[in-house]
This record gives structure tokens, C-alpha cells and sequence, in this order.
């Protein structure tokens, strides 16, 4: 056994405390802002009916290709949740006497068989607030700043919101040309820019037999971005007020109002993968890392599973990446390493309890070390102070606190 | 699809925000408890290899056979995690650099095909500490101790921690005259006490082929339980001092220097049903409920995945259960509820964001409803506050926030 070849499963990972403290930061960060916006806190399994996972209009075929289904030892259907959009819709279906609007937030592991790359795993974590139950462009702009204020509390500077809105994209793809048939096979063009490029979106659309000039007016309406006013008058002018613009217009109002007067802008090129999106789209982009997170409104979704329509509008922040990207403060808990020399453990581990009752998060020795083995370790993990306890502590009834650091020393009663 | 008889997997449930609050409460205090302790936090997959899971001395027989195991995409077999130690073994195997000793927390889901019964879930939670490469019965003492500070801070009085040592057992038995051979056999009958009673544990050990004589002397020493002292010397005169009393002495000295001298009894008729445990045994009793988690030490389970023996001791909070008897402190995230009445949206957004600045939880009205229904609302999610901001407000500057429960008033400016 000791050669079996130990290893995690093909793309999933530890995390190890080095990560773990920073990520349980950011973790705390977000959940701090999103309860400031009375988001309440949910869980669903990790394991859904693969009747929920695989139906028509949730993640879409891309999605259900990657997702782990298996048969539980009853012969049933089941599967790996691949997000946390799809078991919220069946929450909300399955509890009909839910106050409305509802709004939630959940953080939890998602399962997607994907290729692997550099930071992209098979089993990851999401973040996500969504609210229900209502259709206001108030219920997406609170979305927005709430995200914005996130970034904020995290300390990101080269950060920005992009907007879109998938009513626009369906009117101006309909005005270049495409026909309705073909609309979402377009959008799953255009979501593959950043991945593909321009030439490689004109090539998809081709293939899915939308004219040349049509394609060159859709790159045209795509390079189209920036500031909310400037973008919305640009479309207007080619496409007129549509539903589309109207609900962008009501959404940069409310955050105007909000406050919010920077941080996002309009991008055409957005189009976001999932199929269930039907207004508003957004994402989370972090200078030249690109996106940390998105959403948008999905409308019908919940549809799906509920029989009649409930509004629904949210955002998931990719925590893996955003937990890289801080600068991590500190990589251990451990505030203080008690070091203990000599036959002094009964007033060691009284001192040990009184430290810990206190609030202060402190280890001793367990291994009966030498002192010098004993800094070493403290000294590998990142402890940033050391008390020793010694035969003279144990006399004179003060001990030296060491800050491993600055080397800047305290006596303290023991 | 509206008829799809929706439903969560068999034997898996969501956790609404009610429950979720509460819960969440109880993870705080544990986590602030166990980083006093030093311990730190770690996450390892969902998903581990069959190959790990199924290891020969892990959680044995009964646990891999309600294990979730299948095949991904590239035909490799693998599983979801049936608890957080094999894991944590696996993880130490892999990572020969890790400073010792090496403390951990770990909060997860874990996986268990059983049958489902009142409070029993297939895929459930458990909240573990753990502290590997160190075989001193100070780790030992320390977990017991961080179990009783946790069971303090929750609130929980009617609390005890059962303590057994599998060593002593082991002794016990073959002293009773069980072979060696059936002493798994045994313990597993032994184990299963609380659930079939003294006759059906009768019958189990009678099947493993064991003598009536034996099992009548072994029936005596599972009725022996109490104050650790008077214990020790019963069991001395019966059988001497073994390595399992030694260990057992040691382990209780050291929670006495450590300042705990109530809360725990040596309990004979505690076995613990994994396989894998070498010397003291652990269960966490919370009145008439039973338990409410366990653990012990397993100084072998390592070195099946790392080649060579590394000692480990660690318990695991049974983490459902717990949030389950605390008494919910409040049901909602959310402290205030801005209620708006007329055309104030640009002053009432602008207060809620300054509000929310503040630290302060706030939602408000996101469906354009009359003040009747907003008040029914913030009433049926447990909003304990809400302020109303209408034109008379806009005008005087002054809003009004009421205690819904109180009816008590305070007048603030906007």
C-alpha cells in the first residue's frame, strides 16, 4: 500500500493551512458585505437527481457533458451539483411558502469534468448571492454593489464590473441578421471570445451558417464598451430603445442612486455561458486577470421546476481565484508557541489555558523537544510569537514573550 | 417538468436560512475554540481514489460497504469521502514536509449510504480536530479538553466525555479469554451496545464463537464506568497496569494540570465503531441524546498510505446534531428593514448604503409594495427592526425605526 501510488483524484487538491487562513479571510469578507445586504445564509447537497441536473433550459449541454452522474447503490439517477444556481431553483420550487423576495448566499463545492489547466480544477468552490422573486432592475443593481463593495472590502484596485444585458444581445443579433433559430448557438460564439479570439467567434459563427455580413456587423456591435451613458446612447442610436436598453438604463440608475458611480462599465462583447440568462448579465473582472466571478437575471429557470415563472437575479464569485489573488496576511492561526524547558508542564499548561480563555490562540510543546527544536518549529510555521517556560519562569513567576520577527522581547506575569 | 416530482436525493435535505443561521453560530464558537487550541484549518476533496478509500485498515468493513463509489469520465474509480480521517491520512502521506506535530480542523460534508432514520442523513456533516505525529497523551488531553471548552462555550450543561482505551479493551478481552483472532469481531459487537442492548451484544459475541464464560466476564467489565480514579483501580485489581491503563493514567494527569477535573468518566462498554483506533477511545454525551461526536487515537492508519507508523489522535463533532439542540439565538441575518412609501428611492438607497456602511445588516423593499406588505414581510422572515422612510420623512430629515417586537420607537436622522 505504501506504493499504491497516493495521489489525489485526477483535478481536485488539497488546501493546505497556508491557504486555508487566507481563503477563510476572504471567506469572512464577503460573507460580512453580503449579510450587510440581507443576503441569509443556505445549503443544498452536493448531491442532486440527476432529473434536476440534466433539465432542459438549467446550465445547458456543455454543462451536463462535464457533470459527474453516477447510480446510488438503489439504482437511482444521481449526480454532482455543477453550480449553485440549478439547486437553488429546485429549493425555491420545492418550498413555495418562502417570503418574497428571498435572498441567499451560499459557498460550496461544485463538481465539473473539465479539462485542466493552470488554476482550473475538477472539484472548486463557488460564492454566490442570488435574490428572487422579483424582476426590479433594484434587485440586479444591488447585485452589482454589492459586489463592488466586496471588491472593495478585499482590497482589489483594477477591478470593474461589465455589464451587459441578453435582450440586447438577442435584438442586436436579430438586427445584424441571425435568425431567432439561431440565436443561442450565436451567443455560444460570442461567450467564446476571450478564449478563441476574434477570428475563432467568426469562424463559429459561420459554422453556424449566419452570413458574412452579418458576422461583420455582430464583431462590429461587440467592440462596442465603456462608460453606461456614452455605450447606451451609442445603441440607441443604431437599434432604438428596445427592452433591453430600458432595463440597463433603470439598472444604472439605481446604482447612481446607490452611490455607485464607478467600478462598471457596458460591454457588448459579454455574453456569459450559461443558457438560463434572460436580462441583465454582469462579470467580475480583475485587471489582467480577467474574471473573478459572474452572474446574471434568469428569469425562466426557476420556471422550469417551480411550473410557473419566478424572477431571479444573481452573481457567483470564483472564491478559488479570488483567495489566490489577496495577498495573504498571515499563514497561521497560532498566535503564540509556549516552549517548555524542563520540569515546568502543570504550570505550563495552567499558563496555556489562561492564554486560550483569554482569546488568544496559542500551542505548546507535544513532543518533549529541545528548546532550540522547539523555536524551529514555531519558527516553520509561522508563529509570531514564542513564550518560553523554564525552570527560572517557574521561580521568579515572569516569563519573556519573543516576537520572532522583530526579536523585540516582554516580560509577562505567568 | 412541473410534474417531475421534485425531491431532494433520498436520505439528503436542504438547510434553509433558519437553520442555516443558527448553524452557522455554532461553526463560529467551535472554530474560535478549536484556533485557541492552535489547530488549523485544512480542506481536502469531496472526491478521493477507491483505491484510498477502500484501504485495508481505514474504516473498515460495514463503512465501505455504504460508500459511495463510481466511476469518472476517464473510467478511473473513484468515491465520495465516508469521513475526514482517511482523507487527513492520505493528505499527511502525501506532504512528508509538514512541520510536526501537525493540528487541524476541518469542516465538511461526507457521505454515508445507511438507512435513513429520524435525524440520519446520507450525506451529512462533521466538524474533526486532529493532531498528528506526536504519540504523548498531552495531544490526547488536549483534544478531550477542546471538546469540553467547545461544549461550554455552546452552552451545553448536561455534557460529558466518555473515555475508553482500545488497548485495555483489547487486554480485557483476551484476559476474558477471546482468541486474538476475533477481538475485531468482538469490539464490533461490543460497539453496537447503545443500539441492541446487553442481549443483543450477547448473542453477537456468542456467534463470533465465543464461550459463555467469556462473554458473562466481559458483560461485567462493560458495566464498569465512573470517576476516573475509582475506575483505574477497579480495573488494576482485575487486570493490572497495562499499556491501556498507563496510557489512561497519563491521559487523565495531564487534564488535570490542564485545569479539567469534571466533565469526563472511563466508560469500559465504549468501543467506537472504526477500525483504525489503537489506543484511547473518545464519545462526547450530551444528556439523554447520546452522541454528539467522538474519536480517538490511530498511531497505525498513516503508515498505511506513508509506508512507516505516524501517531495521530483526533475527535470529530457531529456537527448536525449540534446545531440541532442549541437554541437558536435569532432566525435572521437581516437587522433592519427600510420600508418606503411613495417617491424617496434616491434618499431611502442612499441611507440604506450609509446604513450598511455602518456594519449593520440591511434589506429594503424590493417589490414596489405597499407598507402593510412590507411590514408583513420584514414580520414573517424575523426582521427585528424596520424603519419607514415616505415623503413626511424626506421633508423632516427624520425617520422613525420601530422594534417589531417591542413596539418600542426611535426617532434617527436620515
Amino acid at each position: 500500500m505504501a506504493n499504491m501510488g497516493l495521489s489525489n483524484v485526477k483535478g481536485t487538491r488539497d488546501l493546505p493551512p497556508e491557504d486555508m487562513v487566507n481563503r477563510n479571510e476572504a471567506i469572512s469578507i464577503l460573507k460580512r458585505i453580503f449579510e450587510s445586504y440581507g443576503f441569509q445564509p443556505l445549503e443544498t447537497p452536493g448531491l442532486e437527481n440527476w432529473e434536476v441536473l440534466s433539465a432542459k433550459g438549467t446550465g445547458g449541454r456543455d454543462i451536463i457533458d462535464q457533470t459527474y452522474n453516477f447510480k446510488d447503490k438503489s439504482n437511482r439517477s444521481i449526480g454532482l451539483r455543477y453550480d449553485l444556481t440549478v439547486p437553488l431553483a429546485r429549493f425555491i420550487a420545492m418550498n413555495k411558502q418562502l417570503a418574497m423576495p428571498f435572498k441567499r448566499y451560499q459557498y460550496g463545492k461544485i463538481w465539473r469534468y473539465e479539462e485542466i489547466k493552470k488554476g482550473r480544477y475538477r472539484e472548486f468552490y463557488q460564492f454566490d448571492i442570488d435574490t428572487i422573486g422579483t424582476d426590479s432592475m433594484l434587485a440586479d443593481a444591488e447585485i452589482i454593489g454589492c459586489a463592488i463593495d466586496c471588491t472593495n472590502a478585499l482590497g482589489f484596485r483594477d477591478f470593474n464590473v461589465r455589464i451587459n444585458n441578453r435582450k440586447l444581445l438577442d435584438s442586436l443579433l436579430i438586427y445584424a441578421g441571425v435568425e431567432k433559430s439561431k440565436l443561442i448557438e450565436a451567443l455560444r460564439a460570442i461567450d467564446k471570445l476571450d478564449k478563441i479570439g476574434v477570428g475563432g467567434v467568426k469562424a463559429e459563427l459561420s459554422q453556424c451558417g449566419i452570413s458574412n455580413g452579418a458576422i461583420e456587423k455582430i464583431m462590429g456591435f461587440l467592440k462596442i464598451s465603456g462608460k453606461p451613458d456614452e455605450v447606451l446612447k451609442k445603441i440607441e442610436k443604431i437599434a432604438g430603445e428596445n427592452d433591453g436598453v430600458k432595463e440597463l438604463k433603470q439598472l444604472i440608475s439605481y446604482l447612481v442612486m446607490m452611490g455607485f458611480k464607478s467600478k462598471y462599465v457596458i460591454d457588448l462583447s459579454l455574453a456569459r455561458g450559461m443558457e438560463y440568462y434572460t436580462g441583465p448579465v454582469f462579470e467580475l473582472s480583475y485587471g489582467s486577470i480577467g474574471s473573478i466571478g459572474g452572474g446574471g437575471r434568469y428569469d425562466r429557470m426557476i420556471g422550469i421546476f417551480a411550473g410557473s415563472d419566478i424572477p431571479a437575479t444573481g452573481i457567483s464569485f470564483g472564491i478559488d481565484r479570488i483567495a489566490e489573488l489577496r495577498k495573504p496576511q498571515k499563514i497561521a492561526v497560532t498566535d503564540v508557541f509556549i516552549a517548555v524547558v524542563g520540569d515546568v508542564l502543570k504550570v505550563a499548561l495552567a499558563f496555556c489555558r489562561k492564554l486560550r480563555k483569554k482569546g488568544m490562540n496559542v500551542e505548546i510543546d507535544l513532543l518533549g523537544r529541545s528548546l532550540s527544536k522547539q523555536l524551529e518549529y514555531a519558527n516553520s510555521r509561522g508563529i509570531p510569537k514564542v513564550i518560553v517556560i523554564g525552570e527560572k519562569e517557574l521561580k521568579t513567576g515572569f516569563a519573556t514573550e519573543k516576537d520572532m520577527k522583530t526579536g523585540k522581547q516582554r516580560r509577562m506575569k505567568i
